[in-house]
């Protein structure tokens, strides 16, 4: 059974539970597998740890993964991109597999055609500067470009997280807008908050713009989420 | 710590979740609440237990009882209502306080200063059969309605269940302006299916509908439920 390390922000993990629900075909309740969701509250701000030396999340992050064991879990994911920068600390603490959001856009990227060039990262400072996306995405030829106005972005994220979500996906277009006319062929929507105010369906960008929170549903359902060739 | 047993149906209980965390007044991660949810896949289909005497649902609805209590949960939530025929037999099972959805609804009625008269209840040919709103709402001096068609809102659940959400909306707001004509001063939603195809703030209805899987969201938030004077 699934389990999913969440509440980072809670809004964002009901986001990722419906893109869940939407991508396992099913016509009845009993169509869908099970899933154990853990809404954790008490997990100190993920940004704030990487850029300002705030309380560490990893104690947090481990308590809520030994509920999810304690529960029956038997494979985890993590709804929330900036999470990821302890993915291998989780990982070495627990023998749950937990897949790496990362793994599951460069899937996403390579099942559509995309397979080099540049990507736009809309995320928070943490990810950015963690290298989160960068590190990983570079091993497979793409090179990944921060946007032209990274405050405006974490202002945007706060405010979804307040629940002002028009505000939110005015910035977000914007800096979406600034990625592609500097080249980026794909903007990676690479923070659970951002879907809720920009949604990767959004009118004007094509197939320009892509849902992490999505890509790692669709790595649930289809089981994948690390296939070889991608964490080599 | 909140525990949600769901999964009668998946989507429903994504519903449930996104009315909590709007219930909620935050504005970081960190002022919510925990919660704790199972998306259980495998409880059988509870109206065809009521009324074609179907595999019985309680033996899984205490396994995923069981799962919450292992993680840590301290009280339960149920965002199904028909699943409320076994809330006697489930809290028999349990020390942790099970919510029973119909104390909600009432509260809600009560809140909003509607006190006794004719209700309407759109809910599965199981809930009605099994009296869970008539009964308990009857000892508030309030008289349950059952809808002209009920085989309609059947098929509209199960259009739901499938995702042809925009038929189904057509089908119950028929059934709830039949209610309304009816002389019912309230038309409850009372499958957690219902508020995806047909919302309570829909336009026509005024404050006619109400919406049972938010009076449950609100209860758990307000830490309420059960109050007193409800359940004696």
């Amino acid at each position: 059974m699934l389990g999913v390390l969440g509440g980072m922000g809670p809004m964002a993990t009901v986001d990722f539970m419906r893109k869940l629900v939407e991508a396992t075909p099913a016509s009845r309740d009993q169509d869908h597998p099970g899933a154990l969701v853990l809404q954790a509250s008490d997990i100190p701000d993920r940004t704030r740890a990487i850029l300002a030396g705030g309380p560490d999340p990893l104690p947090a992050m481990v308590a809520g993964l030994r509920r999810l064991e304690a529960a029956g879990a038997t494979r985890i994911a993590i709804p929330c991109n900036t999470a990821h920068h302890w993915h291998g600390a989780l990982q070495a603490r627990t023998a749950l597999p937990i897949l790496h959001i990362v793994d599951a856009v460069a899937e996403a990227l390579f099942v559509r055609g995309y397979r080099s060039g540049s990507i736009g990262v809309l995320a928070t400072g943490g990810t950015l500067k963690a290298g989160i996306y960068s590190g990983r995405l570079a091993r497979h030829g793409f090179t990944c470009v921060a946007p032209i106005d990274q405050d405006a972005v974490m202002r945007a994220i706060r405010l979804v997280k307040a629940g002002r979500v028009a505000e939110a996906g005015a910035i977000l277009r914007n800096q979406a807008r600034g990625l592609i006319a500097a080249g980026c062929g794909r903007v990676i929507l690479a923070c659970t908050e951002i879907p809720l105010a920009l949604s990767a369906s959004d009118e004007g960008f094509g197939d320009g713009l892509l849902d992490a929170t999505q890509a790692l549903a669709q790595a649930c359902v289809s089981g994948a989420g690390a296939p070889e060739r991608l964490v080599a």
